[in-house]
């Protein structure tokens, strides 16, 4: 049988939604890897009694690990080791070696901030050396170690595992996790499964749909397969999971998604339009550079994301002011004056403008009503212009209206924005 | 007794991570405005089985009210409405009237998308108007209806709110279902607390602790507050509830922290950076632009997010190119060429070229190492400089190092960033 597993995000941060939870799905992703089925994740709050509640639930659903991330820090809110054992009956120990080690990188702080109170450094690194009885101990990334905590002896249950909550402290810690022998030993005779994943741009889910009852009438067993789509970004992703012996049905559910999709589809590897667009450019050796209104610069910051963009991006020019988009983008005034600064004109201009002032071959203009004022009756809030140029010879020009709120019309522009270079590079129209 | 209430969010999108969650955070904000108390957010795959299971330990777990996001899409994988009517022992009708009220609305995607298969949205439309005997619907703000569904006919149990996934259709809805009689019904007897926010910057967490200590030892009573502190992008909240009768012994720990922590804490009324930043310029009627390079464009999208940002942000250049520096922001290059370009004389160059080149009373220069490559032993991944030029008498200029990755390290210098702008405007050094 598959094994399976829980995950518990403490902190009353996360739960009421100022902190954005990133480990729950990270550490659900790294068990589908390592081949365990995943049901839930619980956000709880920061109170003893409702971490309990959430490792009872996952015990009475009886799963063979819990993985908790958060409530290792050094505030007294910070209860994860304590209540993690209690519930595996065992109780804290000191574990002065530890404290040690815990202590060795705090005090490294003190070097940073020379005015901290020293005492309250001390008390956290002792505070963070308190080890369940026969927990294994998992090497501090940062101040926390981590715990895997085994049911009480003799008994059944989960075992747990006791995760720190920044990411950049949970994720190092994992290939220790991912390797302990009593984690191990609890995850015994799990089986992977494949994964899929298509993109599509440009069309609702309810194409999806469709597709989906298509292939079912054309006979294609769909209960063999574990499909979810959604809508992210303006993009619909297909994701399918499946055992290795669905594979032919799989190759029937694809086949009929290029046929009707053909034209939407951009991505069947998992890579993102990002990923592409930095490809496409690398590739050719072209340079890229963008001029921004309404998007404010998010463009160039996504084109920026990844490692090494500086290969390929050369820079940007944000023109918010009209008086920059002349000035700066080299926008002529008295066709902004004629034409409005939301118009296909500007956004070519832009574009232009944004290749000559830096030198790019790509050259990427964008202008519109991100709102939510600013809006009339012929260029409502959501309308953006998009404009791609590559070299003298190539233009690639689209409006779009976009529902939703500012934010969504930012980020949905830069999407659109994203995959207008992508046509524009792959030389479609 | 204080109402309690769970929260479910389904789809296996969320669960792995390919879309992050704002419904449940959001929907927790909302029941403590109501004084109901939440201790549970379960993020569950799109199986009925896995719904079902959350479901059963909410009530288990005694709670009045359960929301659910999610679920009532078009698609297959779209179960809650069924899932919930079968929990509750209440079977699914169709509800004509609903049909075409949905029908309308999708209906209305044909203009959009003539190539649409009218069928697909025909069963669509249908799938949506199916509810659960006996419950409250709660109108479309998209295609999706939203139920009210009280527990089985003479039965105690929580009353169960579903609601559609995505967050522009959830929030609106929302409205409609706080007002619902049944829901209503369920929270009966709320009391609403008191909360509290402060946000410092520049110091860790363990200064909180032990401020928290202090107050204890000076026999502040902090058990009657419910404290929670967060790090979250380089800033400390520190968030408390509280009963109203508890307000005296908020105030005196309100007064330890303004007392240790004078030089660090930035707001007491709920307000970002952000927000600040932009009433300070709106209030002096100074304009601002930035020239940015590791950041590529990140500062002036947050600069741009807020609405009305056009009043006071006129634009910015990205310098990701030594040559763009020098082109476009004015930066000499015998100069990068001397210090190198992440340096502070960088910095402070590109600050004044953001004002020279935009006519902006306030330049914001960022020059720094993103990684993850490109560090060397004097400038290591993650040394970003930043300078902050009011008019041509006043220059803040600071550099820091930051940890973690390239995203962690462009996220934190734009805060940062924010920060520096702040104290500059207030004439702090």
């Amino acid at each position: 049988m598959m094994p399976r597993a829980g995950i518990v995000v403490t902190g009353t941060e996360v739960l009421t939604g100022r902190v954005v939870d990133r480990n729950g799905p990270w550490l659900a992703e790294r068990l589908r890897d390592l081949g365990v089925d995943l049901a839930h994740i619980a956000v709880v709050g920061d109170r003893p009694g409702d971490v309990e509640a959430a490792l009872r639930f996952f015990a009475a659903e009886g799963v063979d690990v819990v993985c908790t991330s958060g409530g290792l820090g050094p505030t007294e809110d910070d209860l994860t080791a304590q209540v993690v054992g209690d519930f595996q009956g065992r109780p804290l120990e000191h574990q002065p070696a530890l404290e040690e080690r815990v202590w060795a990188v705090v005090s490294g702080l003190l070097s940073r901030w020379p005015g901290l109170d020293q005492d309250a450094l001390r008390q956290s690194a002792r505070k963070q050396a308190m080890v369940p009885r026969g927990a294994n101990v998992l090497d501090p990334v940062g101040t926390a170690p981590g715990l895997v905590v085994p049911p009480p002896d003799g008994a059944a249950g989960p075992t747990v595992v006791v995760l720190p909550g920044p990411p950049r402290e949970l994720q190092p810690m994992w290939r220790d996790a991912e390797a302990n022998p009593l984690f191990r030993a609890a995850i015994a005779g799990a089986t992977v499964y494949e994964q899929r994943m298509l993109r599509l741009f440009g069309i609702p889910e309810s194409e999806i749909a469709e597709t989906m009852r298509q292939a079912r009438d054309a006979g294609v067993d769909l209960d063999a397969l574990e499909i979810t789509t959604c809508l992210r970004r303006g993009e619909v992703e297909i994701v399918t999971r499946y055992e290795p012996q669905a594979a032919a049905t799989y190759a029937a559910f694809d086949a009929a998604v290029r046929e009707r999709h053909a034209d939407t589809l951009f991505s069947d590897d998992g890579t993102s339009v990002d990923q592409q667009v930095a490809e496409l450019l690398r590739s050719s050796g072209r340079t890229i550079a963008t001029a921004e209104s309404c998007t404010g610069g998010l463009l160039l910051g996504r084109l920026t994301e990844l490692a090494g963009s500086s290969d390929y991006v050369l820079g940007g020019i944000v023109a918010y002011a009209n008086a920059v988009k002349s000035a700066v983008a080299g926008v002529d005034p008295a066709l902004i004056e004629r034409v409005g600064a939301v118009s296909q004109e500007v956004a070519e201009a832009l574009a232009d403008g944004a290749r000559s002032v830096t030198g790019a071959d790509v050259g990427v203009g964008i202008t519109g009503v991100a709102g939510p004022g600013g809006g009339t009756e012929e260029k409502p809030v959501g309308l953006v212009w998009l404009s791609v140029a590559v070299g003298d010879a190539q233009r690639l020009t689209r409006s779009i209206t976009i529902p939703g709120s500012r934010a969504d019309v930012r980020d949905r522009a830069t999407t659109v924005g994203l995959h207008l270079v992508r046509r524009a590079l792959l030389g479609e129209s």
